[in-house]
């Protein structure tokens, strides 16, 4: 599905387009309710083998999408990339480059010589999938708050069913940082007979208190913008920009560790050497990026997918939904080899979490491995480290699969 | 000023009404504008001494007032006691409580059998003392964002002039945590005649950048909802209380550490033992906690006096301010003993912020001596670990002062 252009850097997938495919079946929610119908958007890197034997699913998190490796067909104005100080061009000023593009293709952690890698837009999205944008066919409108809410289970079976679609049966691997961590978590108990490795990157089997309280915060940002309207804003004009902006400087600064703010932007003022002496108007370099942050964001999100997939993410506690509370009995079915990582600085989804799995596996005699990476950039490590990842991933992923 | 009731507790300065002066002269400010009229609310606890050399000033961080011990004779609805599961009855039912009653009376670490306690509400603020909800009597209708942009040392000239017309030529030692510690270390710098001893609790020479973040998030969350109206809400019938909500709940969760959230909160649910499948309901208990927080705050806080109080919280900086970029420099002419406290898990002023200032200040020869204190509250402690704090002062400031 890619075409390599010559010009490009060794190591890239080459122009993407994303596709669409319309399940055939409804999905079955969490919550009780059907989902129908969906679309799924995807991309797909590297050739699929004879026999079917080398798939990696790859998930994005929060505010990523399916375009994760190469270059966008169509860029988007603005990157789906979330990585701190990340850029969405390349050295040759090419735009639309993947959100994990330092991780896919020829040669990188999931080798696109030997995989095939399929990315998916999740459930609930604003990518080209179904979310709370699309048009409910009950009324002819988009759904807004309407959407039911989803799990990340319930994402986990969208992607199963797209898979199904595409004629996938068992997958290599599956692979996801942050909330994609989780989906890859969720599929090693939902599919077990179906995953041979899980690798979940600064992810969590159940975000901790602080974490639901910053998006639970975020949340309230938008639903208290009165342009959010109860999530039904579309057609009229008006969107909650506003609050969506709080959302993510919320989100930005979680996503980093303090000692990385400080190094990239010390208490360096916007102008000159004094204050001005202002209210409004930023003064120090970091109010200054998050109210770029902030801008750039809203342009390219919806605000509801924001709110659907923020609350499916503090759901997700895995002891709760399959272990009566034990995260030791959830885990039980597990079969897949695990390869867990996660950032010394993360404190949003910190190691102790990755540990906590790592001893379940441990204890029930199923293979797992924890590294611990010490890196400085939080929770944006998983996007950003991609040279300290690789050797692990290419060397756990070397360990099993197809020939 | 305080009138002991029988009924009360030991320890208690008994019931305390907030008194009010208007300053003489006009307030010249930083930014170079003067303020006039300024009136400061302000309390006091126990007796001056004939040689009015006794005399202790207790500031205030971002949120609170001039009632700092004692019962309010005049109770608000809500409390200023910003602790983490405070209260702002006591056990006997009444409302009303200072915010740091657990630290200022008869036997406590300021001791009202010996000292003299003066407590003001900032300037800026909006519980007595000039601030942007007070009228400006240029338009008679109130300043909203029309009030100058003021800062630390501004705050701390106005309190000189309080006491001055006080007749309080000298401070025994000025006291604060957070914010108010700030104002302690000013006072230290911008009238070194005056003050033998600095108090500073879970404070800093200058905030890190992450907290330059958060408090610029906060102030977004409020100035981004359209009902902040450029800062000119007040007799508008409308006022910014869903940002202000916002802002606060950002305030909390950085007050307090992670495991603190953890151990009071947990992931435990609202409600039965299993999600309800909603977005904009609370599902979990920090959740619910947060809106209460957001809720009962906007009821008795004005939304400018955040914007100007977090302004010059930011703006602070010790070594910009006094010594051209030096810590050291700016802390030359300190004459002061000092005593600095910070606990170990307070992420918002972390205990690196005292060290470096206890470093510059040793470095001169000048007394100091840092405590920190193992503790899990996060920067909370300030108010909470009241035990493990009196001891320190009490000792500390036995060793100057009158006899």
């Amino acid at each position: 599905m890619s075409q390599p252009a010559p010009t490009l850097a060794p190591g890239s997938v080459g122009t993407v387009e994303t596709q669409y495919l319309d399940l055939p079946q409804p999905v079955r929610l969490d919550c009780g309710r059907e989902l129908h119908p969906v679309r799924v958007a995807y991309e797909t890197y590297g050739a699929l083998s004879p026999r079917r034997d080398n798939v990696i699913l790859v998930c994005h998190a929060l505010s990523g999408d399916a375009h994760a490796a190469g270059f966008a067909k169509a860029p988007p104005e603005e990157s789906t990339r979330d990585g701190f100080g990340s850029e969405d061009r390349d050295g040759a000023g090419r735009k639309g480059l993947g959100w994990w593009d330092g991780m896919i293709g020829p040669g990188k952690a999931f080798d696109t010589d030997r995989f095939f890698v399929v990315s998916t837009n999740l459930l609930g999205g604003c990518r080209g999938t179904t979310g709370p944008s699309s048009i409910d066919p009950a009324t002819g409108k988009p759904y807004g708050s309407d959407f039911p809410v989803i799990t990340v289970a319930d994402m986990v079976r969208t992607e199963r069913a797209l898979l199904d679609a595409l004629g996938i049966e068992r997958l290599a691997a599956v692979a996801g940082g942050s909330l994609g961590g989780m989906q890859a978590l969720e599929w090693a108990i939902l599919f077990p007979d179906q995953v041979d490795a899980v690798v979940s990157i600064a992810s969590t089997h159940a975000l901790h208190p602080q974490g639901v309280a910053w998006n639970a915060i975020a949340r309230d940002a938008i639903m208290r913008d009165p342009a959010w309207q109860g999530g039904h804003y579309h057609g009229t004009g008006r969107s909650p920009d506003a609050g969506m902006g709080v959302a993510r400087m919320v989100g930005h600064i979680t996503y980093l560790s303090a000692p990385a703010l400080s190094e990239k932007f010390g208490r360096r003022l916007q102008f000159a050497d004094d204050i001005r002496y202002t209210i409004d108007e930023p003064e120090f370099e970091v109010e200054n990026y998050l109210r770029h942050q902030a801008d750039s964001f809203v342009k390219r999100f919806d605000a509801n997918t924001y709110l659907y997939t923020s609350r499916a993410l503090t759901y997700f506690d895995l002891a709760r939904q399959h272990g009566g509370g034990s995260l030791a009995q959830a885990l039980e079915g597990v079969s897949a080899r695990t390869l867990l990582m996660a950032f010394s600085s993360d404190w949003l989804y910190p190691p102790s979490a990755s540990k906590e799995i790592e001893e379940a596996l441990r204890a029930l005699g199923k293979p797992v491995e924890l590294h611990v990476i010490e890196a400085m950039y939080g929770h944006d490590c998983f996007l950003l480290e991609e040279a300290r990842q690789t050797p692990i991933i290419r060397r756990f992923l070397a360990q099993g699969g197809p020939g």
